[in-house]
Order: structure tokens, then sequence, then C-alpha cells
């Protein structure tokens, strides 16, 4: 995967309780770091996330699918950065493409990808995503895969 | 600390994922550990904790304090014991104490309290706890310091 | 998929800590409980886990992969239950397969698969599971894919 | 407490996995934060924090005490400003005195104190901080209590 496609990135630092019995970060913790990219790419359209966990677009949308394929290791005060894109949308979803790596040495993490849903409010059935959201997304990504 | 003035305990098993760089459980996993055992002392007298965190007792108690002393280490998947006990109450607080207990060796891991305070449920300011709180702590607890 | 196939299950209680924002256990906390599951499998054939977070069987075993399939939200206090079972092996790695089950309810919450590589002590690279490993498995699972 | 006192500081943004079933940064994990912040504190002198959650001074510090009081709550996405600062110094042991204060309401959240012990790397017993420790939290500290 080519970094230069990723236009959304933000960098943490590996805390010693991310860390577990083998010594390296714990493999549930890569979906802490993972949200925390794919939070920060949608605020940086300008939207807020409430206390509620969820953004004033008015949408409710939610994670369905997620999944990790582990490259190396991370540990301890390691500074990471999360590369966050969106590879594809459909009609009421989209997918989060994030590739995690070490910024000091290059070397990739982690390669992450989540499936997000937009539910309606009342029902929490599937509804279609606004022509607003996805207008925004296809101006932002420059590779994005638009799945009618 | 007499453990026999414990009224109640629960064990729960080291995880994995509690433990931290240093190779032992982390020092912020300890108050998870110490609100399992408040919540089920709790729960011990037929209440229920609902989805929003609080017991279906129509009251609104919250931790104030916390402090905790460590005596020794807990490694992976052994079974610590959490003792609680309510140690003093007041007109609108109190205090529970705890140990927690390697349940094999019997050695002591860690000493915790915690202060709550009742709070009114529009305000947010402390108010009384209800006459009927307070007489089930008495009659569950053999050596309750009741502070007027 | 069928409950059935699945010869290994342990029990869970949602922790108030466990859920985020949203007021449901958050997407990052399954892979905890698809980890005790896993080590409980694993412990069921009487190995331990050591401190070192490995198990007493002499192999270096690490997760490559996971992922996971959100079917429903899961709240405080609920008990679910984590089934695990291994769905294939191949030379020098194994996929666990796992449900996760509202236990009152029967509803499935999540479906999750791990695929997990032995690698060699010292070089840290991929090499054969031993024998015994892959006959302990078979004869314990009732419908696995051995992939040659 | 003044503020200004605290030579050192850090920031940190709530993340939504911090919040608990109440809809609030959950009790235990300031517990994180405040270790942030004394990790921090000690890498601003120049040292680095470990593989192994030890700094390359050659020290074996560990956390002997914590106590929080919550002075008020934080929720999703707010920017918390943790300040630390050594507050005593002893032959083997020191204190971190730590307040934790919302960055835009400038409301304090949580005051934390840590006692950390100086042990002897082979027996686990404490031993005197060397006089090179001493000094440097000295001639940081502009209000340190040296307790003999």
């Amino acid at each position: 995967m080519d970094l230069k496609e990723f236009a959304h990135r933000i960098s943490i630092r590996v805390r010693t309780f991310d860390i577990d019995s083998q010594g390296v970060v714990h493999n549930s913790v890569y979906l802490k770091y993972l949200e925390i990219g794919r939070i920060e790419y949608r605020k940086s359209f300008g939207y807020k996330i409430l206390k509620n966990g969820m953004f004033d677009d008015g949408l409710k949308v939610v994670v369905v699918h997620n999944s990790l394929d582990y490259k190396s290791f991370a540990f301890t005060d390691e500074i990471l950065t999360i590369y966050t894109r969106i590879s594809w949308i459909k009609s009421s979803s989209f997918e989060f493409l994030q590739i995690i790596v070490n910024e000091q040495t290059k070397i990739i993490i982690c390669e992450g990808r989540g499936v997000c849903v937009n539910l309606n409010q009342e029902t929490n059935k599937s509804e279609p995503l606004p022509e607003k959201f996805i207008k925004e997304i296809k101006s932002f990504e420059s590779n994005l895969n638009i799945i009618s």
C-alpha cells in the first residue's frame, strides 16, 4: 500500500499500559489506535464528536466489521503514525483502510480495515448515507472506490 | 486488617492485557478490580446495575476518592480475591475498604479505599443517604463505623 | 454457524469500564474477550500460561490476524459466552473461530477469527507446528480442516 | 493548590474508550493519565524509558501508593492538562503531586498523589535514592519538601 494515498494521519505514543504480558502492544490496543485515527479523520472535516460518541453531523454510524493484520511489534514509548483513508463507499456503508507505522523506523506495525454502516436513528436499520457525506469523502480522497 | 471482617468477596483472574511493560498488573487495573468488588457487593443486596452504570435503587452515588496501597505484585493468570466491606458511613457518604489477596499464596497484593457520595439527581449536590440504604449496610456489616 | 461445533466455551461478565461513550461494549474490548476464550481453550489441554504470556508447551505462537463481525450490542453486567474452536490448521499456522453470545437472550453479539503462527524462538520466523500440537487439536475438534 | 508551582505539564485528549457506562471518564483511567504525566516528567530530564518500563537511569522505582480526589467529570474529546511536580523526597521515596485540569474551562477534574520507592535491583528491598537523582529534583522543583 502506498502511504501517499492516505490523506489523513495522526501520531500517538505507546504507553506502558498498552503493553501486555508478552512485552508488546496488546493486539486489542491497535483497535483503540485505529479509532483515534478514524475520529480525527472525521473531525478534520470540521465535525465535532459529542459526549455520546456520535458526531454532530446527525448521523448514527456504527462499526460492523474490523480486521487487523499484525506485521511487527510495537514497544513502550514508541511513536506510531496512524494513516487513515476511506477506501470504498457504498449506499449505506464505507470502509476505513488504515496503516500503523513506527514513526522512527518506518516499519509497518499493523494494517487495519473497518467497515461502518449508517443506521436510522429510530429503527437501527441501515439507511443510505446522505449526499453531503458522500460528496465530502469524494472530494477528500484521491483513490476512492464508489460501489453502486 | 482481619479478612474475616470482610463480608463480601469475589475472585477474578488476571488476564494478559492487565499486565504492563514491567510484567506486572498495571497500577490502574486494580481500580477496575476494586470496582468489580464494589458492584458485586451492592448486587448481593438484590439490586441491579443498569445500562447507565447506576443501580436500580434510585440513587446517584459517585466515587469522590480512591486510594491504593500496593503491597506486592500480581501476574498473568493468577486468581485474586477481592475482599470488600463498608468501613464507615456518614450522612451522605460512605467508604469501601478493600483488600486484594492472591488466592493461592494468600499474599496481600493491594489495599484500597473508595469514598462514595450520594448526589441529588437534578442538582448533583450531595444529599443524605436514604434510611433504607443505611439500614441495609448496618445489618450486613459487623464492624461499621457510623459517623454522625 | 452451529454452536454445537464449538468444543470450548467460557462466560464473562461485561463490566462498567468495558463500556464506551456510546453506552455499549467498545469494539476493541471484544478482542480481550476473544483472547480469554483462546487462552482458556489452550489451558483446557493442561498447559499453563506463563508470566511472559507464553504457554509452557515451549512454543512461541503469536497472533498475526484478527477479524471481528459485530452483530449486536452488549451492555453493562450482561453475561457473554465465548464459544471457541480451531477451524483450520496448516503447517505453521491455525485459526481460532469464535462466537460471542448473550447468555440470557442467546443473541449473537460478535463473531471473531484469529490466525496464529508458530515462530522459531530465536529467529522469529515461522516454523512448522510440532506433531504433538496438531494431534491434540485433531482429537479435540470434531470439524477441523487440515490444510496441507 | 497553585498551578504555577507545577514545573511540568502535558496535555492529553479524552478518547471514546476512556468513557464508562456512566458517560464519563472511568475512575481508573485517571491513573493512566497520571502515569503519562509522571513518565514525561522524568523524560524531561533527558532519561529514556526502556521496553521493560524502567528508565535508563539504572534505578528500579515502583509505585507503592496512589490516591485520587475526583473533583469534576471529564467527557469524550476534551483536552485535559496534567500538571506534575514532586512534592517531597525522602531517603528512598518521593511523592508525585498532580492536578488534572480541563484545558478549555480550567475546571479541576482530579487531584492525584503517587508515592514511589527506589528498590534494590536484586533484593527488591527499598534503598536510598542516589545523590544525582535528589540533586536533579531539587534543582527542578521550586517548592520541594526534603524530609530527612
